[in-house]
């Protein structure tokens, strides 16, 4: 899982192409050391780590050091610079493609460059294309996204990330609700190269067969903190399948 | 020349990488036939189609037929969705990497993928990440650019076009004044891989070896409708160093 491995780059590192499941962990919420262990020996194929709010380099590099205990791949979903922590095999950077704001595009992206400057890791460093499609969702009010798409919006949204930017990674975020698979269905057909991730209030052992129906790797996140066992589930529910 | 050449993509068809010099004909301007005739014999590597307005189906059909009579690649770049005319090599679209307006970035885009659909011919279609560096220019005010930047600025702007965009083309638009070769340097030095293209001004043989020196190929336009020679002088200019 070492990440200097000469002539890899992060994205053969994580193994991206054959993640169908994560669990992503939030380093404001509290988790105990044996629901830790569960979740990291579930079967998943990875731990992102990252949250929308609250996001500090204390909580967060304390979340990694004990992720770090476990074999499996973990990477930071970067919100916010200050809370950048060394150490993980890779660095999910989020450009959200349908937001009304450069700032959620390009301009903070560019500012953080300016800082970094030489020191910039780009061979960790793996942009998602962000569609947020939940307009009651924290992310969608704090990117300004323009939430409120149809299917085939989405999907001209998916082709711009795919064939345009040539993006890696293609996030069709629903986040706190389960969202419309119709509609990720057609993110999906649009992504020839990218690799589409679902996220979005995946509960039941269905909600993850039927995201994982549509979608290349799913995102179970918040039910890991209110039932953690209903969570678990969600692995062994969908890594036998295969889209 | 034909873009329909399986197993090529429209880069490698109009060899965008052999590129040194290249003419940019507006066809809201009027041009003689013998004018056209040593433009397109003069050497150069290709004929770039577009310009900031005025632009019309019907100029660019006419422009590009006569154009066509020569053995060079030609490509339109696409700033009005009415006015693509088809049977160019290539269709290169700027992407505003500095706009302050997302609709310069994604948001036309957006609704020419929704309105294309399935008749969007991807193989030929070709991103360009454009950094707007003349704040007085039409094209800065129409994209809404903040066009005032350092060269580390313009330099991060290259970095997100390149490492995160992966966008073949990072396009340094001077449009209408002579720019700052330092930046274009840096901007040159932050593209790994994106070929970089320099515009803006060029009317003399000193300019055009100045941009020639720090980009990978310069793009004559205007100069060729005030004093052609000037222009054509341009061409062994450039054809005959490297950077």
């Amino acid at each position: 899982m070492k990440a200097s491995a000469k002539g890899m780059n992060a994205i053969d590192i994580i193994h991206l192409h054959e993640w169908r499941h994560v669990f992503k962990l939030d380093p404001d919420k509290d988790i105990g050391d044996s629901a830790l262990e569960q979740i990291c020996m579930s079967g998943t194929d990875a731990i992102m780590v990252g949250g929308s709010s609250g996001i500090t380099f204390e909580n967060t590099v304390d979340l990694m050091s004990r992720i770090r205990r476990f074999e499996l791949p973990v990477v930071q979903e970067v919100s916010d610079l200050d809370a950048v922590v060394p150490g993980f095999d890779a660095y999910f950077i989020p450009m959200v493609l349908n937001t009304t704001s450069t700032e959620w595009l390009v301009g903070q992206h560019k500012r953080a460059i300016e800082q970094y400057g030489y020191m910039m890791p780009w061979e960790l460093i793996v942009p998602e294309g962000y569609i947020i499609l939940n307009p009651e969702a924290t992310a969608a009010k704090v990117s300004e996204a323009n939430a409120q798409l149809t299917a085939k919006e989405a999907a001209a949204y998916a082709h711009i990330a795919d064939k345009l930017m040539r993006l890696p990674i293609i996030y069709a975020e629903y986040s706190g609700t389960f969202g419309d698979m119709e509609t990720v269905k057609q993110i999906k057909a649009a992504a020839s190269d990218a690799h589409v991730l679902y996220g979005g209030g995946i509960a039941t052992i269905e909600q993850a067969q039927a995201a994982a129906a549509v979608a290349d790797t799913i995102v179970v996140g918040n039910i890991v903190y209110d039932n953690l066992q209903a969570g678990l589930d969600t692995v062994a529910a969908v890594k036998g399948s295969s889209t």
